[in-house]
């Protein structure tokens, strides 16, 4: 039986003070990799790309692309698209968080969190235009409470240029 | 010779203290259309049409689409689509209410003004889930300094149901 | 026993069902007064006075007085003052809100709720000078949630003239 | 001649392309703690002392007093307070990296520059309750335009403990 996100709702439970293994470990960071740049469709039209899931430097990467530009004449991301990746990145930060964090939980039970995880407001600072071949998004965790996270995200080009920052607070549980 | 937004740099100025005419205002409202919902690309993804260039109540349409989803198996707009939607709208906000301000320029000086327009900041309220069939964001212009346009945004769907907030600030000239 | 908000821990409950009296609610709004103007301190050094408790219009009153301005030589008020006011706004009226939506609560299991209640994080849009004899400040609920609730408020002078908005989500239960 | 800053309209200026003196900058500084702690009234009432102004690490410092606490119960900071300080330590921030980029300046001609800034807009996360002896704030600015300044702020306790964040942009010349 399955819940609206497509998983088992009665995952079997872990043991109770163990952390998980290795093996387990791997097969939630590769849910984590699926269920961002697969499951979740529009992070398919952006073509984000997990490089980390370290929960203490976890960082998003995506190429320029025609279909990401404002202005056709200008080669510069769309604030659109900055936005979303900043918000996507923030969640994911708190998905690696609470996967650390949540030490002995399966990996069902940690992707049961994130299916309730929700966006409750976001704020971007565009600092400079979004120029580069390629971007590197990357998130720390401000707060993990047992109802609220809250995430500082930051994006760059690939030269090292602060393109954007961004603040967002989670409903999380 | 154009810039680099496609304009004509040496636009014939307009007679100074004279409304521009019926034929000069639909030019305008034209270019309008094509600039948001034509030449900036990631606007064509999103599906953003122009449903009213009134100043005092510009309107913006989309239909759900595939594409604009967050996770798969829920028939939801991501996040990062409401807040582009937000951000768009409120610059095609403050491009009408510029267009107002600027009575006596050309359409292509008020074009050029909007090529130099950019979003300095955004912040967004995701208060109810996205969905819908389509949906209408509109926003009010809550100041238009010299240099600084702020806006009010908010997304409802098609049932007139309150999905998202926004608020952002805007560099003009 | 009293727990830290002062407030009995084991107050009277309230009869299921049934909505509050007269007498109930004119309690719960003089306690509002008094926690808002009295008991929360640095509302004191605001000024700030309630002048509506109606949930669909709640409105909090405070003077221009010269500890609050910016620069001396300037008669506006300070930035900070008109952060401070509206995050209490809008916490404010989702305290009165929570009072309508649970009816059949005490008073002191409403106080109860308000106790428990923050702010997770605030957007203020300093639109013009704050200059003026009074001040308005009010709010509206955009989302009242199980978990969260969000707010959008306004700053006035005595002349109606805009001075700032916010926004602002709240933790609640 | 003053204008309404106080400030000589009409300053000596400085010799162009030669770094001020070590004298000039101390009456820089000297003049930004004035500003910052004296003239602008409101941060008399916040109590707020400048500690660096050192423009790669600015640094605030107010100690707990009983007119800033929320609920008079409780030994916390009112957010209002956190707000305030926040926004006044990224104008402080930005204050500094300007008298560092124009050099050439005298500091009157800096401080005509402070005198035109204005905050555009703040974001806030309140992410632990603000008990402390003292408190720490601290900015870094992350864009300084020739029209627009960022920054981003953080709220430290004495013991280190992180209380809460900011975000702000401000209208610079």
């Amino acid at each position: 039986m399955k819940d609206k996100a497509g998983l088992a709702a009665h995952a079997p439970h872990h043991a109770a003070g163990v952390p998980r293994s290795a093996e387990e470990q791997a097969k939630l960071e590769h849910a984590f990799r699926e269920l961002f740049e697969r499951m979740i469709t529009f992070n398919q039209t952006l073509g984000v790309q997990v490089v980390s899931v370290d929960p203490a430097a976890p960082r998003i990467r995506f190429d320029m692309r025609p279909e990401l530009v404002g202005h056709f004449l200008y080669d510069r991301l769309h604030g659109g698209v900055i936005s979303a990746v900043l918000d996507a990145t923030g969640g994911f930060a708190l998905m690696c968080a609470i996967g650390e964090k949540h030490k002995n939980e399966s990996a069902e039970q940690v992707l049961l969190r994130f299916a309730r995880m929700g966006t409750i407001d976001l704020r971007v600072d565009f600092l400079r235009p979004g120029k580069g071949e390629h971007f590197i998004a990357s998130a720390r965790v401000s707060r993990l409470g047992g109802r609220i996270g809250s995430t500082q995200m930051t994006l760059e080009n690939d030269a090292g240029t602060l393109i954007a920052t961004g603040s967002a607070a989670y409903v999380i549980s």
